[in-house]
C-alpha cells in the first residue's frame, strides 16, 4: 500500500497591496494562472484587509482549479517599511487599520492555512516584476523608478536587487533642487516634492488657495475621485490647463534631474518609468522626461534606454510572487 | 643536473600617472617593498614620460633589490578615458604628449622587457587603493569621491569596483545645482563645476577680472605655483580670505549634496573623501561636507561613515598594482 499523496505546491501567489487596491496574481512556473482584484476595505481594521487579501487569493487559485494546499508561498508588496525579518509593515499610512505597526507577514499567514508569507516593499517587487518579466527582461542593470503618492525606486544591479543596508533605492530623495520645494521626508527639493502625487496635489491646493486658477478639481469632482490622480492630470492637459501643464513639466524636469544623476553616477542599462504618473501620462511625459535627464547625462553618446512598464498594474503583483523565491 | 631556473615573478608594481607627478610602488602580496616619485615631464613627447615611469620602476625595485624579471606586472592609473581592450589613454590632456590617444599599455611593456601592463582610470585605482588596503577596508559598499583637477569617483559594490558600461562613477557629474555653473563637461549645474580645482580656477580668475579682493593669486604667485592648489586654498582659508571661504562652502555644499543624492539612491556603508582637497584641507573641509551631506539624506539615523584616505599620495600606486590581480 503506498503512502497517502501530499499535494505538491508549485503556485507562488503575489499580492500587490495599496491603498486604492489589492491585487493578486497567482503563477506556476513563469505563467500567470489566475488574477483577482479588489478595492482595498477603507474603513474597519487590519483584519478587514488580511481578510480581503485571503479572499482574493482564494478567487485567483480558484480560476486555476487549485486551493491553498497548491501554494508554495504568498508573496506581498506592500507600502511602508518593512521588517524583512518578521513580516511587519511600519508607517503604512494609505492601508486602513495598519497603524504605525502591523505583523503583515504573521497575520496573513494564519489566514492563510500557515502559507508562508514573504512581505516585501511595493515599489521594489514592482520593479522587480518588471525586471524578470517585463520591459527589463534583456538587461542586468535596472533602475526603476515609481510614481506613484510618493516617487520609488528600484535598483537592479548584476540581475539582483539592491537593498543595501534597508534604504537603497530612494530615488524620489536625490536632490532636484537644493533649497527648493519643502518635501514629506522634511528636506527640501527631493524628486518627489515635485513628482509625488500628494506633494503635487498640496502643490495645486495651495495655488487655488492663492487665487491661481486649474480646472483639475473640477474634473477630479466629475470623476468622482477623492484625490487628484494621474487620470485627472492627463484629462486636465488635453484640455490644455495651464497650471496642470507647469506642474507635471515641474515633474518631468525634477524626475529627469534625478535620473541623470542616477545614471552618471552607476551608469545602467535601462531605466524604467512605472507608477500611476508613470504609466498614464504615456509618451509625451516619458519625452518630457528624457529631455531633462538628456540634458544632464554625462556620457550623452551612451544613454540608458529609458522604458515604460509592460505588466502595467499587475506588475507588482507578479513581483510579489516573484520574491517568494528569493 | 637541473634545469636553469627560471626567477619566480612575485612583485607587483603601480605606477600612478599624474599631470603633476609619477608616483611608484613595488608590491610583494600585501606589502610595499619600494616606491619612487618624480615630477612629470612637463616638456618633450609621450615617449619622454615612457621612460620616466620606466626609471621610476627600476628605482622602487632596487630599493628591494629585485629587478624587472621578478615582476608580475604593472599596474598604471592614468588620467583620461581608458580602452581596457588594448591599454591605450585617450583625451589624457594633463600629460604632455599624451595628446587625443596614446598606446600607453603597449608601449610601457616594450619599455619594462616585456612585462604586463595594465591601465585603469586613476580615480578607480585610487579608490579601489584605499578600499582593499585603506580606509575603506572594513566595508564591502563604498563611494570613493575624489577631488582634483575635475572631481571623480569610483563605486565599490559589493567588494568589486563597479565599472557599468564603462561609465560609471562620474560622482562629479551628479546634478549639484540644476541651471547653475558651467561645468566642463558642457552641462550646467555638475558637482565639478563647484568642486573641481580647474572649474574653481576659472572661477577666481572671473571674479579677479570683475573687481574682487583675494590673496589666493599672490599666494599662489609666493609659492611658485602654476595653479591655485589645494595647500593655496588651505593658507588662503587660514588668512581668513572672504572669496577663497565663499568657494570652498560653495565646493562643500554641491559634494555634500552630491553624497546625499548618492547615498539615498545606493545606501553606501562608508564613503571616502580623498583628492587634493579632500586629503589637503582636513577636519574643517569633512565637517562642512558632512553638514551639507546630512540636510538632503533621507535616512539620517544611517548615515554612511565619512572617511578620509589612509594611504595619500601612495594611494593611486598601491590601487594601481591591486588592479593587476584582477
Amino acid at each position: 500500500m503506498s503512502a497517502p499523496r501530499r499535494a505538491r505546491r508549485t503556485i507562488d501567489v503575489g499580492v500587490d497591496l495599496g491603498g486604492t487596491k489589492i491585487q493578486v496574481a497567482a503563477m506556476r512556473g513563469e505563467k500567470i494562472i489566475g488574477t483577482a482584484r479588489v478595492l482595498t476595505p477603507q474603513s474597519g481594521d487590519a483584519g478587514d484587509v488580511v481578510r480581503a487579501i485571503g479572499e482574493m487569493v482564494a478567487q485567483a487559485l480558484s480560476q486555476a482549479d487549485a486551493s491553498l494546499s497548491s501554494v508554495r508561498a504568498v508573496g506581498v508588496g506592500s507600502p511602508g517599511e518593512i521588517d524583512h525579518s518578521t513580516g511587519a509593515v511600519i508607517n503604512a499610512v494609505n492601508v486602513p487599520g495598519f497603524g504605525e505597526h502591523f505583523e503583515l507577514g504573521g497575520e496573513l499567514s494564519k489566514q492563510l492555512e500557515g502559507v508562508r508569507v514573504v512581505v516585501d516593499n511595493d515599489v521594489s517587487v514592482g520593479v522587480l516584476g518588471e525586471f524578470r518579466r517585463g520591459a527589463g527582461r534583456p538587461y542586468k542593470d535596472v533602475l526603476g523608478v515609481w510614481l506613484g503618492t510618493g516617487v520609488g525606486g528600484g535598483l537592479i544591479l548584476g540581475g539582483e536587487l539592491r537593498s543595501g543596508r534597508g534604504s537603497a533605492g530612494e530615488f524620489g530623495h536625490i536632490v532636484a533642487k537644493p533649497g527648493g520645494r519643502k518635501c514629506g521626508c522634511g528636506n527640501r527639493g527631493c524628486v518627489e516634492a515635485y513628482a509625488g502625487r500628494l506633494s503635487m496635489e498640496r502643490r495645486v491646493l495651495s495655488l487655488v488657495a492663492r487665487g491661481h486658477k486649474t480646472s483639475l478639481l473640477e474634473i477630479q469632482k466629475e470623476r468622482g475621485r477623492d484625490r487628484i490622480s494621474s487620470g485627472v492630470y492627463a484629462r486636465a492637459l488635453k484640455q490644455g490647463d495651464h497650471l496642470a501643464t507647469v506642474l507635471i513639466d515641474e515633474a518631468a524636469r525634477a524626475v529627469g534631474i534625478g535620473m541623470a544623476s542616477a545614471q552618471n553616477l552607476v551608469d545602467f542599462e535601462a531605466i524604467i518609468l512605472g507608477g500611476g504618473l508613470g504609466d498614464r501620462l504615456g509618451e509625451h511625459f516619458a519625452h518630457q522626461v528624457k529631455h531633462h535627464m538628456h540634458h544632464h547625462l554625462f556620457a550623452k553618446g551612451k544613454p540608458p534606454a529609458l522604458l515604460g512598464t509592460e505588466l502595467g498594474d499587475l506588475g507588482g503583483a507578479v513581483g510579489a510572487a516573484l520574491v517568494t523565491r528569493g
